[in-house]
């Protein structure tokens, strides 16, 4: 297996991705890596049996225009990408800015056959500690039916391969319960996606309950999905400022906080809110994973793990099998 | 003045509006109250001045479908409603099921001149305590960019007049801060609403910044709207909930508890979780007022000063005015 990765898009720098880098390598010997930066910031990983370092000299910055990225050949994150267009690599790992990697892929990487639109996947924090697949988060400004039921295939392919969920159930982001809710868009995706035999689907869902991790993948238009995941990340960040703010007011306060942190801890471990916010890459011919912008090593190794395990299962071959079948 | 109240429609029954109206009489000699529902169940307010009592036998209850309303004709809700259809109020106030109660107004209520669509408006609890204006939140499956202008308008003359904010911001709910984000409809009010000179329009607003109270009225299709405020009062009923969770987990945690527990409820009253849910009927030529289904006589007693407010103020009338000049 052959991965690039991108080392130098990140908010914490190249070195938290060569510590990441060296983690991985040490596990995996079956995997050649293809690191892809300034080569005198990567110095480190120069002797390590299975790394190969790929000289770039220009940076794709977080307040760069996504597409700005057309114009910058020679940024790590563009020659990591085509890298996977010239089937150099079977996957890419970035924590550059998501938009201007989903933007690269769009350009620079192959759509997987019988998918007409690309787009962004979250994984939601749920307060059962589970997990829900959110699909599109916000690449699409709005999207047919059709394009809905490939995204239910995807992400239920995903769930399985990837998270391990044995039959995932699909629901479809919708504003009520029932099949005639919603727009006509809607309407006919709730149809489609209940004659689809290669998932299982669950019926609609409603945003009060989209982290209650009552299933598995959540299907939604780009418009909407994006108003959700920036609505649900708005309101619990907002809401921990408040907690933190009236826990830290005063002395007595301070030491009332001191005696619940332990439970508060454990309680929100099973929802953490900071991870919300990052994507996945869904719809491409390779393995393309975005890691926080700021991730540190270990966030950058659980996402070169992630798009190890989605080579390693021939993610991309299931869904275009998915897609295709149906 | 003339106003109608529903008395049996909410889950507290008609004691509590019972009450309310005793205590909104005392206030306000001025308006007549027609309290509608069984005769037997408001005697108290039999001897009232200024309150006559308008028997109806039947109550739509919180779990009957909306639409069921149409031949509810002898239920409290459709009396009241009937009532600003024959002219004989200048507005309704109902504690009932919102679907039911908007159906209803929909049905039996003339549209305000102008206005293609009415709509939801809910009263945002924000994190600065200011609050803001959220409309459509879920009436519309869809709506043109005309529609969201008038929406626009509705809001900012609503915020004006009963809200007292002198020039009201109005936003546009969107997935992205730069006017050519969004599909087609957003694009193209974004131009209606910079074009139209009787709001003060400044720009998209995402999902994130919904609840920081940057703005005072926030326009949106029906679809986007009604995810986005599910969404956040998931979160936020599910975060407290966690939290909850994580204070009583202990004996150690419930003294913790105590000791946070002034600064908690200092921070959290300028964010008040709960009343999210809440809605306004908009776009009818009467005040239609909505308050929650759980309201005790305080609550119903303040959905009924906010219908005088919009009679005395004329709001309606305003709202015409602002749609034709504009």
């Amino acid at each position: 297996m052959k991965l690039a990765i991108d080392a130098m898009s990140g908010d914490l720098g190249s070195h938290e991705v060569v510590e990441a880098c060296k983690m991985f390598v040490k596990d995996h010997g079956d995997v050649t890596l293809y690191v892809v930066g300034k080569q005198e910031e990567l110095e480190e990983l120069k002797d390590l049996a299975n790394v190969e370092i790929v000289d770039a000299r220009e940076v794709v910055k977080m307040t760069d225009s996504p597409l700005g990225v057309r114009r910058q050949k020679e940024s790590s994150m563009v020659k990591a990408l085509m890298m996977a267009r010239k089937d150099e690599v079977d996957g890419v790992v970035s924590c550059g800015s998501t938009g201007a990697f989903f933007t690269g892929a769009m350009l620079f990487v192959k759509r997987l056959e019988g998918v007409e639109r690309s787009c962004l996947m979250a994984v939601l924090p749920t307060f059962n500690g589970k997990g829900s697949c959110l699909l599109d988060v916000g690449a699409n400004a709005e999207n047919t039916a059709e394009q809905l039921r490939q995204f239910a295939i995807m992400g239920s392919v995903y769930a399985k391969y990837v998270r391990h969920i044995n039959k995932p159930s699909v629901r479809l982001l919708n504003i009520g319960a029932e099949d005639h809710k919603g727009d006509q868009v809607h309407q006919d995706a709730y149809k489609l996606l209940k004659e689809e035999k290669v998932i299982q689907f669950d019926g609609n869902i409603e945003g009060r309950e989209l982290l209650d991790g009552n299933c598995d993948v959540i299907v939604s238009d780009g418009f909407a999905g994006n108003i959700a995941l920036k609505s649900m990340e708005g309101t619990a960040l907002g809401l921990m400022k408040v907690m933190k703010k009236a826990m830290l007011g005063s002395t007595k306060s301070k030491l009332g906080a001191l005696l619940i942190k332990d439970n508060l801890k454990k309680e929100l471990s099973a929802f953490d809110y900071k991870s919300v916010g990052g994507a996945l890459m869904m719809g491409f011919s390779k393995a393309i994973v975005k890691a926080h912008g700021g991730s540190d090593a270990r966030a950058v190794r659980s996402a070169m793990e992630l798009a190890y395990t989605m080579v390693a299962e021939d993610v991309v071959t299931k869904m275009k099998e998915g897609l295709t079948q149906s």
